[in-house]
């Protein structure tokens, strides 16, 4: 569990509206059973470095069966042996907020 | 409200652990009023260009205090008459993930 | 100088050619008169950071006048008195990778 | 080459100055035989979808051998059938930019 990315990935050639191709990458990361979290720009998916690359690998395969243009942003925060970090490093910085 | 931006800032001159300097920035957008989502590797912000922007500026200002080596990752989703996204676009993809 | 930012921006109601779009961004980021680095996926800019926001707003408010939808992807990089790096980054990692 | 990424790479458990780390991706991304672009912010690199995957998990390998704690920005730019775009998305721009 030493790695967290946050990805976003959508198709540049099908107009404004892109969030059924964005359900279809959520998707795969929920089947992957990986820890994650949704938010309003991106996912953060919690796991090994190649769990994780291979959800990032099986979302931009799946779209590239129907987008001729694909975006992807992806940012990556890797650890040495820190497990449990999607939720801990929320915990962690709510209580620094509350010591200010 | 026609932005969000996915914002991440911290130090590079500090070592490892960055979480007391996350810490100051989450203050700093929780301060502005702004809608927000607080997750494991960045924040979403929602509202105008300027408010959201403003913000930006007001976490850098205070990490340089401080801070020798800064690094800010920032991605914005504008889109034209279209406020409450912070929610709505969550709960619109959900929506399409139950139908697949 | 003390800023050096990667970015990205571009319209995504528009398909997918958004050249035109980006040419007018890059017009934007010459005509600043700061020093920048045209790349295939992003242009670098190096500056203040107020002159190097004041170039990301400008470049978002030309594209926001006829696109509904805008994504932009920024990263920046701060260091505290060191001017001139857009040049010595790239020359600093070339003599380390001769030494290699 | 179907797919241009951008990538940086970088630990944060190092300090101030990283260039040696990103020296070391570097070479790497030499190595592959790819097309690159090497920028004061991040490289491109053009290829097909698993040869670029294939490099930035060697650049990660290699890094996470002696860093405790790694950073990570990547955007992705798929293309279907374009190859040859790290120098022609480059041209077509500046053409753009003189017919302004």
């Amino acid at each position: 569990m030493s790695v967290i990315i946050n990805l976003s990935i959508f198709p540049i050639d099908k107009g404004e509206s892109v969030g059924s191709y964005v359900a279809r990458a959520i998707k795969i990361i929920k089947e992957s059973g990986l820890e994650y979290n949704f938010g309003p720009m991106s996912t953060s998916i919690e796991g090994e470095w190649d769990e994780v690359m291979g959800v990032v690998n099986r979302c931009f395969q799946d779209l590239k069966k129907d987008c001729d243009r694909i975006y992807l942003n992806m940012n990556a925060d890797y650890r040495n042996g820190a497990p449990g970090r999607i939720k801990s490093k929320v915990t962690s910085v709510q209580k620094k907020i509350k010591q200010q």
